[in-house]
């Protein structure tokens, strides 16, 4: 799941507008960089370098440019608090990366060996425990014990999806609401604290700290079902990773429970024998009947709506600085949603 | 590690001196089951029963008496902030004993299932994930920062030394310093923080919170290398664990360190061997040789050293409540190295 988060976040950079945002938060993410870097030096010397491995990768920061959009304080205002928010939230996510390629048996993540390939998986399970820990000490150099206990039940939040997820692979009967619930809990819950977080330590009032956590929250979940979506329709070649492993790992997604609803009895059996690792189903044939079936479309509405959501919430505070770019962040994302539908709904 | 000296714990409960001391903070104990079986509400009820499967141990919670002897304030008088404290240590050591099992490839601890053979090494890596957050968290719910920055970090130390364990299992070139700086990390530093949290929430001076930090890592060290000596000599129907488990995973600790030293360049290679998990060497050989060389009696006297250490530190403290239980804990653990040791290296 966060592996598939993760190499998703790349595709937004060739977006215009994207290149315009992340332009503006170059001076942020460099600043982040930096600060990782000296991270590196806060564990304990003998595990330094497998720490530095994990940290320093190629990712998007994309939960960082949530916390930075939404404490936007003007071109070239780099707060030391919010990078310091930044780095609690992504070493959280990163730490959840070596977990999940543990429990993936992934080898490879971003072009080079995943830290349990790397060090192996014993190995692996300590250091994202100590990449927690250490997420949560920096989380507590903040004035007041609110950023460290709001991080905490994040991360309590997102392991307690990610474990939803794993003890129902293979299982058909989940709900829409209980899909929704996991996608909540396993990836809105950290965009939705870095909103938070951003908004909150720029001093902003309640009233709008409280609307950045709602656009998270949308913004996650719209998020996570564009990658759910990925998984089916993307094209291999442009998004540059295997697609079709949710299918293959037995996770019943948005794409796939559409997909159920609407073929025919022999094929819904297909499909269930694939998902439970009975008969094997290509990819080719459950993209090709996504096509006919026109699950892009119904697929990419949820989303929509999300997006629709997370920009509402934001519609009295126009007059402040952060808006204008959150609203970029969602109207990018839906520019890549968009190309990504189009193709794949006609014939 | 953790599995062990867990298990060695409850060789403390028939001691005489143990019972009274036990029988003393029978209440905070109490109230610590409460509070543990209150903070199973806060986990996500989808996974609540998970948490509370692995919260409810028979553990003799070892480090939550650190807490209490520690911060004692008499008998009868039970603080809620040194139960909450005691929950937080507590909840991260029941989160390493999760990971660790998943490591060992434990089945048993404390005659059931471990967490990951009950629900499967995928969600234990995340159940022990979700136990870390929540540890965390309540840590957040003190008023000031200070509980989560130090458990955070000793946390991290505790997660770095067992990475260290893990990388150098089957190495021989370990040296006395390297084991120390291990043990130290892994064991002596939750032992270490629990004191110091015990003694500081009660509200003494720095200088008694500085001597019970002190005192802990003593005890800590101590107790790690009574734990590395019972797997050697220790006789498996009294102690109820598989013995000699050390040696077949690898791991060198101080009492192999001093038969390394003492033994002959055949034997020497035959132990070795072992080690690398080349020829198997019998416990029964091992113990034979530890009990011939007088190995024992080397180790004990490490271990007295540290207690001692221990013990001196409180020297200038001893009207303060918590120093008679402090030393008691002390001479507890004394006096079951001695009850150990004794019959080992007697012909």
């Amino acid at each position: 799941m966060a592996n598939t988060v993760a190499q998703a976040d790349a595709q937004l950079a060739p977006n215009t507008d994207a290149h315009g945002l992340f332009e503006r938060i170059r001076p942020h993410l460099a600043a982040l960089d930096a600060f990782m870097r000296k991270e590196v030096e806060n564990f304990e010397p003998e595990i330094r370098e497998m720490a530095a491995y994990c940290l320093d990768t190629t990712g998007k920061r994309l939960r960082p440019t949530m916390v930075f959009v939404s404490g936007w304080q003007g071109d070239g205002v780099v707060s030391e608090q919010l990078v310091r928010a930044a780095g609690v939230v992504e070493m959280v996510h990163l730490a959840t990366l070596v977990h999940d390629d543990i429990m993936d048996r992934a080898e490879i993540r971003r072009s080079r060996r995943t830290a349990s390939r790397e060090f192996g998986p014993d190995a692996a399970v300590l250091l994202g425990d100590a990449l927690f820990s250490q997420a949560l000490h920096i989380a507590s150099q903040f004035p007041t014990t609110e950023v460290c206990r709001l991080v905490s039940e994040s991360t309590r939040k997102v392991c307690s999806g990610e474990i939803m997820q794993t003890l129902r692979r293979r299982d058909i009967n989940i709900s829409l609401a209980e899909y929704r619930r996991m996608i909540d809990l396993k990836t809105a819950e950290l965009f939705r604290v870095s909103c938070f977080l951003g908004a909150r330590l720029s001093g902003h009032a309640p009233a709008f700290a409280a609307a950045a956590d709602r656009f998270g929250h949308h913004l996650g979940i719209a998020y996570q079902i564009y990658d759910d979506l990925v998984d089916f329709v993307g094209e291999e070649q442009r998004i540059g990773k295997t697609l079709g492993t949710d299918l293959a790992t037995g996770k019943l997604t948005l794409p796939l429970m559409l997909l159920l609803e609407r073929v025919s009895a022999d094929e819904r059996s297909a499909i269930v024998a694939a998902l439970r690792g009975g008969r094997p189903l290509g990819l080719p044939a459950s993209k090709q009947r996504m096509k006919e079936l026109g699950i892009a479309s119904g697929v990419v509405r949820a989303i929509e709506e999300e997006l629709v959501a997370a920009v509402s919430v934001l519609a009295s505070f126009g007059q402040l600085a952060p808006v204008p770019l959150m609203r970029l962040l969602s109207e990018m994302l839906r520019q890549q949603v968009a190309a990504l539908s189009a193709p794949a709904d006609s014939p």
